[in-house]
């Protein structure tokens, strides 16, 4: 067997939610894992400085964290803790020496997606200059349209490209998620305009089992489901992007395994289908 | 209190689907409901002509046939078999009077979304003779994003506007389900569209509740989510079309109570957010 080229794999905390932040360096560094994404509830209780210890002393680099965002609602004074959260989250991100804060726009459902979406955009513009000052940019992640209710009023990759091109700044850019984008006719079209525009900033992978029994918890490992995984990869470096590529799964099933031998399938898996 | 006007009023079968087809057109008829659609389940066990009777003795017009499609398979033998039934579920609307079949058009996930679009086209394409002859007309209902897996490779209306328009036949046109469609971008431009080309056969309504726990059997009573359904309608008015509002709801935990209770709720969520 030829030996793994593991040199553009990140790995999501949250994939491997079981285990602390100290558990997913050891982990990942043990397994070849040169990347990884922080999720900020492995953050919590810990001194930030200490973390970045614990993440340099394993020799990772962080690509993300993950996350940020949230930013409509009809009252005034949750958009505005909403912009505090998301100054923290850079602040955790510069801390921990991640170049990027992936947001999770949000919807409220009370208000139309219109009104949601101008809100965003809104509070994206404001953080630009605290996004700068730290060093930290921003990805807009589009999520499927399953989220529009509660999660994200921006559900397609022209979506997120019409956003990012109106804020036109490079303190802000996309995370692109096949989970999210796979089944958009135009995808194709808007991976390269994304790229064109400077925008493609992250790239996530897992895949869409069928059937998929839980809105948010039953993520596929790659190869498991109907991505055409190796397809889309080939968009997004034809469109220039040459980052990590993040593996980011929410599986209660997986979660409820030997995290361990997860690891080593998610490694497997990448090898084979990514 | 004004006196409800129910005249534009349908309920799909599989709204109260404890019922029989007969207790659905007693209780309607009841209930003041002048239309509905018969999901092919309570026909089982029927003979058709009687089944018909039944309808007519109530008094109700039927909206629709639910449903056929399902017309892409990696498998030869299953997609014949699909044009079968599909031919069947013609000659049971004919049958019944129902002037429309309404098509879940199906998915394969060991195929790419596009070779699943392209046996969708060729499968209704092959059925038109067969629609003609039976005066009986088909409509693509394009499917949420998340159902792309394996229940229809039609997700948007744009994409059922260019299938309905390749097709260029007076028997295909385009059920809107706002369930599928509401967080669409291009909705209303695309409904516009489907009206002009005269495309626009049917209009079901139900609600998309926040948080939605199952991805098939929790859509919500109108009035209930974050749809906003008014506005729907009058794109949908304005386009040109005054058929019937269709109620079609999959939803367990409705399934569970007092069906008769439960259409009450129904005409009222009608008056009040349709």
């Amino acid at each position: 067997m030829a030996p793994m080229n593991l040199s553009r794999l990140c790995v999501h905390t949250m994939t491997t939610k079981p285990w602390s932040l100290t558990e997913c360096c050891w982990h990942y560094a043990q397994a070849g894992i040169p990347h990884m994404t922080i999720w900020r509830n492995v953050l919590e209780g810990l001194d930030l400085k200490e973390a970045a210890g614990v993440v340099a002393d394993h020799g990772l680099a962080v690509t993300s964290l993950c996350r940020g965002g949230f930013f409509p609602s009809t009252d005034t004074e949750k958009r505005a803790a909403a912009i505090d959260d998301n100054k923290r989250a850079i602040e955790q991100a510069a801390a921990l020496g991640a170049p990027l804060v992936v947001l999770v726009c949000g919807a409220d459902p009370g208000q139309s997606l219109e009104k949601s979406r101008k809100q965003i955009q809104e509070g994206i513009a404001g953080l630009l200059p605290f996004a700068e000052t730290h060093d930290v940019r921003l990805a807009i992640e589009p999520l499927h349209p399953m989220y529009a209710g509660d999660r994200s009023a921006i559900n397609t990759l022209g979506q997120a490209n019409d956003m990012a091109e109106a804020l036109d700044s490079p303190w802000v850019g996309i995370a692109v998620d096949v989970y999210h984008l796979w089944w958009d006719p135009d995808l194709e079209t808007e991976i390269h305009r994304c790229g064109r525009q400077h925008n493609l900033l992250a790239f996530h992978v897992c895949d869409w089992k069928t059937p998929t029994t839980d809105l948010l918890l039953d993520r596929g490992l790659m190869g498991e489901g109907c991505i055409h995984l190796k397809k889309i990869r080939q968009w997004v470096e034809a469109a220039g992007f040459d980052g990590p590529i993040e593996v980011e799964i929410f599986s209660s099933r997986y979660w409820e395994q030997d995290q361990e031998s997860y690891l080593r399938q998610i490694v497997e898996a990448y090898e084979e289908y990514c």
